[in-house]
């Protein structure tokens, strides 16, 4: 059996006694009833998924997938396509959004390559970085399929061999990604996986101008055209208007939900590899925790199909999976909530009238 | 000169050239424009706050300021008034929801009895607590002032008096509270200082039923008749319709801005306390961070009079500083978004076409 089937076949739903108990104690901590609202719905999300009444949050790590886009040949960025290889040296040397962001909660930050156009390969040789890669980039999307359907298939394996490859060592995952011109192919994929307009789930990404944008609608309805990608077939929508890197994300939660443990969702970006990974397996929806609502317009649509509210609202548009190691302080939190605050019982406090 | 004028002196406005300092290169930072949203925003605050392209944030304190109110007597709380103290026992113990988050980020848990009904002697003695207790619970404000405008005075000397104790071992500060019938007062504070209606900014605080929210809207509204605060005099309301630890929270606030530290203001009651500090010095609210929205109806109004965005919106309702526990991790990630994330000249990434 392929290693993708063999994932989504390990894939359980939360378990409910678990849940149960959780819940139990959370309804007689030394608070009003329920009064750290999200925070407690997480706790109890959390036992459901560790099967623990002490789900470990301690070791963590975001996973960036980074990739490029044969898109990015069609002007749908500001930025040149060599910003991806220049991003994936400043994540490895410490200096980027995610890099910042991950010292302060305390997570690792690995970094992946699967498929980036230049050359990664002196960093792959020193173990700086997972190689995945499955090509130079993606084939443009506006005049073609982005990839084969093997290697929507592998670059979705790639991502579950991530997750495998850092089971022992990560309690918590928290997605994220790196490439020029990647929010083209999450607005087409959103676009087909949440039957909403083109133009109302498209946005600047990195900033791009009014012109631009109207640009960037047009290639895509163009790929969409061109490719009539499937919608009930997720395999095939990553394959003809999808990415390596979204590819490898979906493949990194289906993993980490095989595994019982939390991934959070970060940005547009990711999310659109969340759905992927929703369309192979709906029960792998159980695992993610959606860490913010971007100031991409389609986000939106992606987390309510996904059946998911963000945690967080602080208009980042950035990616690297930096709202999702943001929302790692409040997964570790809410697991703190369930093993660290008394009950009326054990503090000897009053309960309501 | 008297300590609270010696202090309101004291408070300066943010540093104009550090926040212009911050903000250039905040704009440099190897993203797309401001990519990071609120963090950015309060990036360049807290280089305003500090004087600092590093603002000190490593060493965090929630200050939990106890009282008790007369006006339980009047039926607003569905606990009873014993939970005050057994609560500061618990928060001693480290068993509190409050204890749980500040141990997620760090932070020390300094509890200060500003006028509980409950002997704590035994834990004042031990060092467990600090002692500025005005009196044994404040006057029932149903019936006449909750306080004497000397009282309300000394409380919020005692608040700054903790600030400055605290000066040269916290960098950033967050209120917090423990009062059963606090949510009372807190509606009333907020009634007068923002010109809204009872009825309006009345919750049902630990979670009262729908006769009990009647009964705290007339106890409120009576109290307001009996006494007559003057809106026009930040003094005369809290002496009136306040309590002990609503006014060491406004002395906190005000002591942590003349120190130019970042002091990040929790739920409804503590938020009440920010009004009048900025009664006293509207030039405090330059220091004010809002962690979080609460369920407490009259949040966003009080909010809205301070001028300030929470940072949070997760259906808290408990109090205690846990939002603003939580919103410390976003203050720490803002300060090295500033100092570690590295600019596209120290970085060799390409900009913007």
């Amino acid at each position: 059996m392929s290693l993708l089937k063999e994932t989504l076949k390990q894939i359980e739903p939360q378990d409910t006694d678990s849940r149960a108990a959780a819940h139990a104690r959370l309804e007689q901590l030394t608070m009003p009833y329920w009064a750290l609202g999200r925070l407690m719905d997480l706790a109890e999300d959390l036992a459901g998924m560790t099967r623990s009444m002490h789900p470990p949050v301690a070791r963590k790590a975001v996973v960036v997938m980074a990739g490029d886009h044969g898109v990015a040949a069609s002007g749908v960025s500001q930025y040149p396509q060599e910003v991806t290889v220049q991003m994936v040296y400043n994540f490895v040397n410490g200096g980027a959004g995610c890099n910042a962001l991950a010292r302060q909660v305390g997570a690792k930050v690995v970094v992946v390559d699967a498929g980036v156009a230049g050359d990664l390969s002196a960093l792959v040789k020193d173990g700086k970085i997972i190689s995945k890669r499955i090509a130079p980039g993606t084939a443009n999307m506006h005049t073609g399929p982005a990839m084969s359907r093997e290697e929507a298939i592998r670059s979705v394996e790639a991502g579950i061999e991530v997750a495998l490859s850092l089971a022992d060592s990560i309690d918590v995952f928290a997605t994220g990604e790196m490439g020029i011109a990647n929010t083209t192919p999450s607005s087409a994929i959103v676009a087909v996986l949440t039957g909403s307009e083109v133009e109302k789930i498209t946005g600047r990404g990195t900033g791009i101008d009014d012109a631009g944008l109207q640009n960037k609608i047009a290639v895509i309805k163009e790929a969409l055209r061109v490719n009539k990608p499937d919608p009930t077939d997720a395999l095939d929508v990553l394959a003809k208007v999808g990415g390596f890197e979204i590819g490898a994300i979906a493949g990194l939660i289906l993993g980490v939900a095989a595994l019982k443990k939390p991934v959070i969702v970060d940005g547009f970006i990711t999310t659109a590899g969340a759905l992927i990974a929703q369309a192979l397996s709906p029960t792998s929806v159980q695992y993610m925790i959606a860490a913010h609502r971007s100031v991409e317009p389609g986000h939106r649509a992606a987390q309510e199909k996904l059946g998911k509210e963000p945690l967080l609202d602080l208009n980042l548009r950035l990616g690297e999976g930096t709202g999702a190691v943001l929302a790692m302080n409040l997964v570790e939190a809410s697991a703190r909530v369930l093993t660290d605050v008394a009950t009326f019982a054990e503090a000897s406090v009053s309960t309501a009238h």
